[in-house]
């Protein structure tokens, strides 16, 4: 018996750019990034497929491109066929529109070294970065997220996926895209919600990795409630820089079996599906920080000033903190999402709690009883809630 | 307009053994991986999906693999459902397959930690490899190939991939095994077409990097006919011990545009497609290397002297080197193969030719007439061939 061992690296280096008015003539951005790119041996083709939220927004969208790409046809080849597919959890539901990204990726011979672009929110960008993910093993991706969440946190990261049965990014890959194009414009279209639900991703981050971001957060909550854009591009930046940070730093592919950016998720996937997805990402992962932190804050870890700063800053931020799916105490019930949580990350179950504000610790039991303690305490306190906002 | 630069780099391991009789219960090679392996926390757990074919030729297979795992059991969970799939280029052209693994893989609860292995050719291989990396974002992958073929080139390799809608790997991935177990006993039970097959992709490194090698396989031609294991047994090593350094040496997930491993490949793809599979992928690749070393002849690169010794050490291996397709000259003939291959790799065509035995050179360009010749000098030979195998 004998054996070779094989061993090697493979390096990513992709930019995430932050830029307003993507597609006007005058903005030289994309155009000089394809340029770049550019071989002088064949001229790429690059397919956008858009969200069709993204479309109704900002209906001259279609026409920017197509005349910002004829402008700049030296750059890249724009397949004239600018495909747009359902946006929202609806994407992440309907493998025939994986099977229509690769037939169209089939039908204009577009190569490996050739581009597929995404423009939409997360779930957009998910679905069609799977589908350049598997066809000829990898076409390049572009992202051009729309929304908060999708700029500061999903879109400048390496994964993709799709639902399958109803299981949340049952089938996906790491694959990192070849660029990141952050237009802030495009948050001009956003409803409040969507607006909002974004930043809870940087809550998460801040309140695990950072206090000095937190304390930012805190102080400027109002104005990000208030929508004001310099405030939010910030944020915006910050929280794409961390995310960033943590995967470079850390275990890009998650070949091991820690996820410390994953604070107050497993209960927010959950109840995501608990509600139908009527719950969006942003605002399920707010409920499920706040019952993190009050958990936290029952083990004696997280001082009480601290806890209500926690959920003082959500709630000027204009997030609810209970949705009664909370309280399905069955077996499908909320607690499902441990386990749940636990075989999709694979391995043995590891929850990150809070130390102290900013300080983020990992822990692998979960106690239901306290579980449901935390979220009677979120469900007393939302009266008061609801009146502050009446 | 500000940008963050994302700069990271994954390593990954795998070792590649070589065995006998893996799955007897004195073998402790399996069972040891799997303890190294091990967690404390969890036990993992383990599907296998194997080759129909692999099942017919060796029927106590399937209860060996559950008398050595309840043997070992401390080192893993097998899934008690072993699943037998169609082999051959079947198992890439059936979609049904790769939902039906995704499926096995969600009723048992198998997570990314967890192991898919499978034991057949590198059809086989490729496909259940493609359904573990898009399971959960890439579940852990064994391979136990059991061809030559496979043994010596795809199996210890980092792709995998299906055919969709009759193009050959148009979904697929690069994701490296966890590991590949190379057992020389699955060879006894290939026919001769299989067993010969395999030679072709070890004929095809040897001319590209490494003369010594070419002339070992050379001297040893006729004892690889006769079906010496030992022989053999060092054709596999020495050809997957290339094929890994080939890949760690230069770009693992063919990111760039070259793939010199592809000598005698382009038309090998098409001829494979045009005989309707009929024609075994290393067949094929037999009678592409004949014609890119008669077409590296015509260009005054390869001497006569060489040129026959490839010739003849082909075909005293047992390989046909003409095949009555390779005349069908029209638009979806031989010829269109080099497009496919272009639009596979991406960038510009990239051919690989020979200069001298062991020593490949890239050309960017082919020129029609004069494959149409070297073809026509392949038929001219051939019925020589046929007297001599009479």
């Amino acid at each position: 018996m004998s054996h070779l061992q094989q061993s090697f690296a493979v390096r990513f280096t992709y930019n995430v750019f932050f830029t307003e008015q993507l597609f006007a003539n005058t903005n030289p951005l994309l155009a000089d990034f394809f340029s770049q790119q550019a071989t002088s041996e064949v001229r790429k083709k690059l397919l956008f497929v858009i969200d069709s939220g993204v479309v109704e927004a900002i209906p001259d969208l279609l026409t920017d491109i197509t005349l910002y790409f004829a402008q700049h046809s030296d750059a890249v080849e724009l397949v004239p066929d600018l495909m747009v597919v359902s946006g929202g959890e609806l994407a992440k539901n309907s493998p025939d529109l994986i099977e229509k990204i690769v037939d169209t990726v089939d039908r204009y011979g577009i190569d490996r070294h050739s581009y597929v672009a995404a423009i939409g929110g997360g779930s957009v960008l998910d679905m069609v970065g799977y589908a350049a993910a598997i066809s000829h093993r990898g076409i390049r991706h572009l992202r051009i997220p729309t929304t908060v969440l999708s700029q500061n946190d999903s879109g400048v990261g390496v994964k993709n996926g799709v639902n399958y049965r109803g299981k949340k990014n049952f089938l996906g890959t790491f694959v990192p895209p070849v660029a990141v194009f952050n237009d802030s414009d495009f948050l001009t279209s956003l409803d409040d919600r969507d607006w909002r639900a974004g930043i809870s991703e940087a809550v998460k981050v801040a309140l695990i990795k950072d206090k000095v971001f937190f304390e930012w957060i805190e102080a400027n909550a109002e104005a990000l409630a208030a929508r004001d854009m310099a405030t939010m591009q910030y944020l915006i930046h910050r929280c794409a820089e961390m995310h960033l940070q943590h995967i470079a730093g850390g275990d890009p592919f998650e070949m091991g079996s820690s996820r410390p950016l994953d604070f107050g998720h497993w209960s927010a996937h959950k109840l995501e599906q608990l509600t139908n997805f009527e719950l969006r990402h942003g605002e399920a992962v707010a409920i499920g920080i706040a019952l993190d932190t009050i958990y936290s804050n029952q083990l004696g870890w997280l001082t009480d000033a601290d806890t209500n700063r926690v959920l003082t800053t959500l709630r000027t931020l204009g997030f609810s903190l209970y949705q009664p799916m909370l309280d399905a105490d069955n077996s499908a019930g909320i607690l499902k999402g441990l386990s749940e949580f636990r075989e999709h990350l694979g391995g043995q179950l590891t929850i990150m709690l809070l130390q102290a504000i900013g300080q983020g610790v990992e822990v692998h039991e979960i106690d239901a009883n306290r579980v449901r303690q935390a979220i009677a305490t979120l469900r007393e306190q939302e009266p008061t809630v609801q009146t502050l906002h009446a």
